[in-house]
């Protein structure tokens, strides 16, 4: 089922999200709380943005668990950004231990982890595989179901018209959860969609809670705004405005942590509060309210 | 663009074909000798069949080269079996080095190796995978031409009915080669396929050796009729008749080494003479040939 | 802290100690229900005998966990041998998760297991070091207390001159735990040592049950005598004689299954019943008691 | 015998030295020019200082090779860098490939590579650990010859009293070249050694060019004074002074590539002019000579 964690905000050090919380990433490698099986010990990935140096972002991924990896605890120290994403996987049977199943995944500028699974996934491939356009399609390299709804993602921006960046990922997302549920649904077997997503584009992000289980929470997720680590200067000095980080788990006992609402998708662009947005809105209110 | 190795006969030592020769698989993963790139380093597979055990062969794949690891050594060197095949990869550029994408692929009883590529695979990948059927399309897990390619295969062999196994497997491998020409023709690149592939059952196996390219050969392909190796007892105490080796390149500076010839296919069964088939044979003589 | 089994008796598959039996050595690499900890994730290995074609036995190991490793789960349902040893590492911080640190050790013909550890082992391991002789340190690969109690061991083996090829390994084992003691109480810092080490050559095993901390049990740690898996014919066609299972766990929930009693070292041969013999015996009573 | 590479001066993106230059030490892991085989695929390694973030440099080591590792694409391409060190490896028999064994290896703020092997090193290996301080010992955590090389640079500097930190490094490791040579040749053997080994701080680098294999040059080794690839703005907006790379082989076809002469070690401080030093120079003239 996997953890992850999205940061935005001034320049912190890796290690800040993965290492030196007290509930960081690397502890939730081995003891996550709000699964279950507290295991995600099936590979690990980071990416990051170093927008002065290439518009496409960094990726580090490992087959072997996030905790006991050397070089992670050695980029973690030395490399900071203003824009981090991590995620330490709990592989399911069908799909393999090797890198390209291991999150984040990317396109462009685009980075995607996901939480959670597609109902009955391997009923679903084929038809989410001939639903997509070529550049979707061919941005398929493992067997992982978040891969493939990445595809989907893919293929929704591509068709959305919108002016405002940060909106059109969000309905990206939207319409790629949407097209998902149908995909499931026309399958016939019943099963539901655990849908926690993240994407991002290194200057904004979207992340879902999702399920369409009736009977089931969503996995869990959470917010905090503003500050939690140590802030460095940024590349020209200064720091980059507001702090925000969305995680699997609450990396801290700071009380500040919110949870995301339960079919909600929380849209997040540089120095701007953060919105949120239904996931199955009715069609008169596709809009995004100003919540935060 | 890889080199392998399959052997049927005696039982024998993993390292008798992998280690010991003189130009064994190992030393090929560094020299080889008959592509312009000497290099076959981007991974490796071992598969054999344990049929007193398993119907399902034992595959061990790895990312690391096989010329340095340490696995290998020590599994060559105490696993021995009557059926044997193994592979060093070349990677192309697109695809990674990852376990999914390292030969032999598995798919029931059967192995599949490659030795070459499919011609702008990225652009015939999609309406190969529409071609297949669900349970090929389901075995693909990498993004490998080979994988593809032997789920073209899988397809063919499910939709041939014939009453010989060896026979059944040779056509399938005979369709499926058409296929991925008529597919690549479709595309209109002009892209060319070279198409060594070895697949296996336990008991039977079917070597290709082709090229669609009019201004080349195809990639070096040899065999070798009897022993060239210390045979084992076998399970029941004795020795499990004729020997036959396929090899890129020739293992030994043995004179008895022969070329198989361009556009055929070698086709193998316990205990019996190798059989030569065309690959593009006009329809009227589509049967086996006894040559050897 | 690490887990173990050790298997000595008719030929069985790996997976018969693995894979399949409800509390298997993959289920104690997630869930061991005997540390405190229940995780042994970082890395593994496994070793075997195939005495018909080698003398020195065969090792697979690997830095990735046991649970998702494919080509353990190959290896194993192929694999068969009348005599098995596998462990499940769980990393102390001081020693980094590579090959060379992943257990069964070999030496020659032995395979040494540890489950436990060396007090203080950084104020150790340079006397320990300077105490062997030449064969037992350049056996020394990488940085685990373990591999260094491993060349103990040689040294003293190799010191011991005794007819009985397992009263030999068992004297050994006894003498390179008091060394470990003696070395480890000179140096002062007061640590305790965990020492249950299982070392096979093929023929015989020894396994100790051991710690000299005053206010602990030693590491958990059982056997079984008799059957526990399906036995498979013999390369001669027939069982070979007696099975005993040495497990750091419980296998299963069959009532047969025995403490190693503290303090102890069970003493295995082949068709022959279990005997044991104090780690730590008075001198004048330095005799193996036939007990079972 | 490996290839490096090491570049101080303005930040430049790892890319510049392992990626993009026409004989870039990717290039190197798969075609060295100047080695008999011309094969470094064992692993590899990249260090880099980011000064304003870490008093430790960071490392990130792989056992697979260079060439085919996408972690290592995706971070050259991303992180940048007035302080890179870079290594391929090809390993010796004795020594596997894991990360343990990977260059550059780290103690404290230095960052230590090496191209060369010291002669019969399984018989110096014991004294040569005998000979050192508890501190260098504790920092050996593998089996290779350059490691230990390490430990005998880390027990000279500790020892030596300088005010001048780069003479300081420069007298060190020296003095570890002098005590190596002295080790084999007490060994008796009559082994030679090759040591081109880069040691660095974040502020000063030395490098020496080193066999005294009469018979034999020592490896290849050149520098090049001035600004071969992109540079970029730094931390603080701006440049930091002069560029200066040493490398196994030229990285490009540059005219300004000069070989560093037989027997010296070069010397590199930011912002100003490299000098030179001979290793075994007569005791009288052991000081620095500006030739640069």
């Amino acid at each position: 089922m996997c953890r992850f964690v999205l940061y935005l905000g001034p320049r912190t050090r890796l290690s800040s999200l993965i290492v030196d919380p007290g509930h960081s990433l690397i502890r939730q490698s081995v003891h996550s709380r709000e699964r279950e099986e507290p295991l995600n010990g099936d590979g690990f990935g980071v990416g990051w943005y170093a927008n002065d140096l290439s518009v496409e972002p960094a990726v580090f991924r490992s087959i072997t668990p996030a905790w006991n990896n050397r070089n992670l605890q050695n980029l973690a120290r030395v490399v900071a950004s203003d824009w981090v994403l991590a995620h330490v996987r709990a592989a399911t049977q069908s799909s393999g231990v090797n890198e390209a199943n291991c999150h984040p995944f990317r396109w462009r500028r685009y980075l995607c982890m996901h939480n959670g699974d597609i109902g009955d996934f391997r009923l679903v491939r084929r038809k989410l595989l001939a639903s997509v356009c070529d550049e979707a399609f061919s941005n398929v390299y493992g067997s992982t179901d978040s891969e493939h709804f990445f595809a989907l993602y893919i293929d929704s921006w591509l068709a959305i018209d919108d002016d405002d960046p940060a909106r059109r990922m969000a309905r990206a997302l939207k319409l790629a959860i949407e097209r998902a549920l149908t995909l499931v649904r026309e399958a016939g077997s019943g099963g539901y969609n655990y849908l926690n997503v993240a994407i991002a584009d290194g200057d904004h992000a979207v992340v879902s809670r999702f399920t369409d289980d009736p009977e089931a929470a969503p996995e869990s997720l959470y917010w905090f705004n503003g500050s939690l680590y140590p802030e460095l200067p940024g590349p020209n000095g200064h720091g980059m405005g507001h702090a925000v980080t969305v995680s699997s788990e609450r990396l801290t006992a700071d009380p500040g942590w919110a949870e995301v609402p339960p079919g909600q998708i929380i849209v997040l662009r540089r120095d701007l509060a953060p919105e949120f947005m239904p996931v199955l809105a009715p069609a008169s209110s596709r809009r995004i309210d100003r919540t935060a």
